[in-house]
């Protein structure tokens, strides 16, 4: 049995509080020159204080050697497994725009390139066009008619935006045109099952339409589409765990992730003061609060161990702010590790802290990745973070008499 | 491939003896003025001396998160994925009187409720009915004759019973007739398959003989039935592990569970001094005993800390007995945790200690949840526990070459 149906038919309501902060990116690893990790370098005197009260351990948000990219990190966070419950790359992509991607949608990644006289890719990355540059070039894709069907075109980033076609009867299942080389075309896109027949008619015609629209542009005179995807079959917080759920981040990608499993996203903050302050302002109203903090993994990728330790003493001094709510359980980890030493996200270990009247407490005096190794939950896979949370919240019945 | 093929596969035989004592809820929480659980507090001079001989760890019954029931705690404990293996609850229910459930049998747990003149549920509990009372109320019912179909009625406690039906062509894939409310009627019984249509049909006939019978009763002049069964399918012990399965428990449930896995239930104890008898006094004729100790669960669910400390000293105090009967394989643990400061189970991992020759001891001094935390078993599920033992008892072949 999924643990997420067992955790359906397991649940109870009561009014207890679920908060759990993500600092996106925070597990690290050490400054060669003091042996410590961000987390550790970091003066967190708050962490420092819930280490000692709570629980501490290390997640595993895939599996060991996985690097997760948010979507995935974000899903086995949620409870879902990541290898079961997939987002498509069109799906996260317009999600991360902050497009909502409806039941009749079908989302599409596309990248401008370069095409010759014959048609032939030059550069599948339109000689990596200026965003300013293809966003206008992007947006002028949103004349395109195709009757029967609803067109929304999303500049991203670079040569990168994202085309959602939404309609009935439009299968996901169509293969990526992008033929990954170049001295060739692009490819046409071809559908892989009858309900997807539809799609590939309607992106033919809107391929061939932007190519009219894009004729004569010095670098972007061509499209590759990639990642045709649906809006993924999620069962939602209140199904499986009973929860109303509240989503605070400022990023579109984070609050669209949260939108997939059925939180409601609250409000629109500009930054981690701003995401308390709604916190505070709709405590009454949810059972269950992600707070999701985007700087430590910035930081993380731009290689700034400095400026990552920073963020994370930032993130410490809103704690008080959370504690002071008085939330049941008190959950505080990231979505993965961004290690400044990698400059990327990793498969290192999440350290996480759960804090609860429930707790059984460990030798923890301290929040970082050393501390972890030896708390009380040990090293698990993330999905299990929120069963966890759920019977510290005295909201899971026992399973068989 | 499930664990329990792989081992069925790999089992070898020698005259290795394994020996399971199961403190029952073993696991605990701290005092919070000592910082120490119930194990922690106790004085375990025996349990501590084998801690530092053999090797610990934490077992997770089912999943994080997740406080199992005295049957799928058990299961685990066992080998088997209690996820997997499911006992039905009018079979686990006719297990814990010590009804032998058979394998043409389906269990129904039963409640005694109120009925008003127009057969409408006022009471789902029949006034919370003593069970000096509705003991005598449910034998009365084993009255009930219905042809080709033998049937068994056992009082349970308070407004609980649970009924047996015997007989070829009985499915129990049967709705509950509870309908989990007041004010309606009980439902009837509906067949979910084929196979169930005559279970249905009895159990409808056996309701309207039993409303004849408990007609004009004040409180218990009805009755609604739950959990339709039948004995689980599981994989003998002989099967899996090759080994001779002897079981030593005061209580019925815990001899049931043990039948249904196919080990020998050894004598009657009624108390841990005479279950340690029959373990000596059979040594010789199994090679596995498992040997159950009730109290340290029953002081948890009263919530009495020090009663739990004291019936862990009792425990404790046998473990000499047993030392001397030389086992290649001691394992000490319980089937879940149940923390005096929660009065029930609960999800928090099971200390755990395993002694052999064969064990790569850890730093453990003594047993308890913090010292397990640091020892060599880790921080596992426990349905390894007995590839574990089987390993050290020497009895598991190389898997491939």
């Amino acid at each position: 049995m999924d643990i997420l149906e067992l955790i359906a038919e397991l649940k109870e309501k009561n009014d207890s509080k679920i908060v759990l902060l993500v600092a996106d990116g925070l597990g690290g690893l050490p400054d060669p020159a003091t042996g410590k990790t961000e987390l550790e370098t970091a003066a967190t005197p708050n962490l420092d204080r819930l280490a000692k009260r709570g629980v501490c351990g290390l997640m595993t948000p895939i599996a060991p050697g996985i690097t997760p990219g948010s979507g995935p990190g974000h899903l086995a966070m949620f409870g879902y497994d990541p290898l079961k419950y997939v987002i498509g790359r069109g799906v996260l992509e317009a999600t991360g725009v902050g497009f909502e991607v409806g039941p009749k949608d079908v989302a599409v990644r596309c990248n401008f390139c370069t095409l010759d006289a014959e048609g032939r890719i030059i550069d599948r990355r339109a000689g990596r066009i200026s965003t300013e540059e293809s966003a206008p070039l992007a947006i002028s894709l949103r004349q395109i008619q195709i009757p029967g069907v609803e067109i929304f075109v999303e500049p991203v980033r670079e040569h990168r935006f994202v085309v959602i076609f939404r309609g009935d009867g439009l299968g996901a299942n169509v293969s990526d045109t992008d033929p990954q080389r170049t001295g060739v075309p692009p490819l046409d896109p071809v559908p892989n099952d009858y309900e997807s027949q539809r799609t590939a008619d309607v992106a033919k015609r809107f391929l061939a339409q932007a190519r009219e629209i894009l004729a004569g542009h010095p670098k972007a005179n061509g499209l590759t589409m990639r990642g045709f995807s649906a809006r993924p079959n999620l069962p939602s917080y209140e199904y499986v765990y009973g929860l109303r759920a509240a989503a605070i981040a400022v990023y579109p990608m984070y609050k669209g992730l949260a939108r997939l499993v059925g939180m409601t996203i609250i409000g629109n903050p500009s930054n981690l003061g701003e995401e308390i302050d709604l916190l505070e302002s709709v405590w009454n109203d949810y059972d269950f609060f992600f707070v999701h903090f985007k700087y430590t993994d910035s930081r993380g990728e731009d290689g700034n161990f400095a400026a990552k330790v920073q963020m994370i003493e930032e993130f410490d001094r809103i704690i008080p702010r959370v504690e002071a709510l008085r939330p049941t359980v008190l959950i505080v980890t990231g979505d993965h590790s961004t290690p400044a030493a990698l400059r990327s996200h990793s498969w290192h270990p999440v350290p996480v802290l759960l804090v609860a009247d429930s707790c059984r407490p460990d030798a923890c005096q301290s929040f970082g990745e050393t501390e972890c190794l030896r708390g009380g939950l040990g090293q698990f896979p993330a999905v299990y973070l929120m069963s966890l949370a759920m019977a510290h919240a005295g909201r899971l019945g026992k399973y068989g008499a």
